[in-house]
């Protein structure tokens, strides 16, 4: 039987000694020149999706030896259709082949029947006439709080079923994510009250490890926040995108994490992603050897402040 | 050049006499057995996909005539993975084809660069080195409010380049949307704040018919939030999920609906969509006549509620 999501996490961030996430938003514009250049003269979607393949092919062998956890971004592949799909349930495949968990950064939530079929979309389990018919299924998924928690439920429901995770948006990392998410409603802001949701659908799941299924998406761009949000949900793995492109610095995620350095996972995106993109426009040549070596360093980095903050990974 | 989104709209309603959508949300285990009949032993994704494309196919020549819009569901072409967003694609493609507008019911949104890879996947307008890479192109879509306006301006300015349509969730239809949407924040409630960001989103952009591309969804299963909502959106075009199977009636819906019979789509899906299964589980021989009949009583009853509420079509 496959472990709880949260308890083969925290073995893979022990194991990897390394608390980051790698978001993968494969844009076809930024494709190192070796791999654009086996594009056709006039690319087709179709093309354009086979090209990603490649360029997640080499990447992920680089990167699957030293972080746990990668994050396809679903919006970079749905924007080539179905073509683009395939190149994402390939991604899936091969990541987890290579020992990678996978999350997949969908952020869906809709009616519950509906919902329902969003977990089976991504994180499997869906059959007809007792055959199965689901994609590759990601290990976990991003969702949307705004519909209440019956929207929430079929995905958590999937959590209990399939021992995959789940990641709620509560701060995200974005300049307006203040607008509603920190709306007073009495004592407490709206990302307050989602918070509370968050740790109430988590508290009866806790395994192993400590932490839940039930994930919390909070913006290294706060830093202030996350030591507060941190407590209000004490079993959730909390997922910190914003680290390097969006800004957030190693220092500013030390707040997310608990005393024994477990529950929270730093993401970086472009920075790493695309590491091979210089700031004058031009490209190393080794544009693997730039996504490995922007990998260490971050690992190095958040390692770094962890033991600053005297929470060192262990 | 294309009018903007609200005015074809607008048109369609007065031509076909209809201010209904028709929800389309295949779940395969609901197929019509003539339909079913012509699936393997054993399915898999890619079969049943080619049966949905078959169901559509039968289904849109029925409806093109009757309704304005219909609303594909996305979580349910996606639990098929790419084979299923590729049945999506060849049901944009037909319903467009018999001059049906489509709304693509995906509740998107992202930070913004990941929002504006969202407005390519299902507005169109992506290419890469000139050449047109998007799948084909909905005229309209549902969109997340949770991460604020900066989310939602990739799809407000996707309405201003290519004339399509974008829905922001408001009110939504189901049980539990009370608990984060009517939250009180001072004087007002969260979902009256989302009702702002959309008036002001829409306000510069209202067309010839008086209303903006800016829509909003608003259960029609809450009717006594329909006025107000309607008077604080007065541009916004108002999507009315909820009718039929999820429990609202005909007039339950007219608060939506200005005096001029205008600015508000009801919406039915499973009641129209699944109209030949009936309650003791057997099946109409002629379900595709089942389904029209199911769309001209949402007309008719629709249309009376109206002209009882002093709100006729015209």
């Amino acid at each position: 039987m496959t472990a709880p999501f949260a308890d083969r996490l925290a073995s893979a961030v022990r194991e990897k000694r390394s608390p980051c996430c790698i978001g993968l938003d494969p844009r076809p514009e930024w494709l190192p020149s070796e791999i654009r250049s086996t594009l056709a003269v006039r690319p087709t979607a179709a093309s354009i999706a086979r090209a990603l393949e490649r360029f997640h092919t080499r990447i992920l062998e680089r990167i699957a030896p030293i972080v746990p956890i990668v994050k396809p971004q679903l919006a970079f592949f749905e924007q080539l259709g179905s073509a683009g799909v395939a190149a994402y349930e390939d991604l899936v495949e091969r990541a987890r082949r290579l020992g990678l968990l996978v999350l997949a950064d969908a952020k869906r939530a809709d009616i519950g029947t509906t919902s329902e079929a969003y977990a089976r979309a991504f994180l499997g389990g869906g059959s007809v006439e007792g055959a199965e018919i689901s994609p590759p299924a990601a290990d976990a998924m991003t969702v949307q709080p705004y519909m209440g928690s019956d929207s929430l439920e079929p995905f958590v429901e999937a959590c209990d079923r399939r021992a995959v995770g789940v990641f709620v948006l509560v701060k995200t990392s974005n300049p307006g994510s203040a607008e509603l998410q920190e709306l007073r409603c009495g004592e407490r802001r709206v990302c307050d009250h989602v918070a509370e949701m968050v740790a109430r659908l988590g508290r009866t799941r806790v395994g192993a490890s400590g932490y839940s299924p039930v994930g919390a998406v909070v913006g290294a761009t706060h830093p202030s926040d996350l030591a507060p949000l941190r407590a209000a949900m004490p079993h959730a793995v909390l997922l910190l995108p914003g680290y390097g492109a969006q800004g957030a610095k190693a220092d500013d995620v030390v707040g997310a994490f608990d005393a024994r350095a477990g529950g929270a996972l730093v993401v970086a995106a472009r920075s790493v992603n695309f590491a091979y993109r210089r700031s004058d426009g031009a490209e190393d040549r080794d544009w693997e050897g730039s996504i490995e070596r922007a990998a260490r360093d971050m690992n190095a980095s958040v390692a770094a402040a962890l033991e600053r903050a005297g929470k060192p990974l262990r």
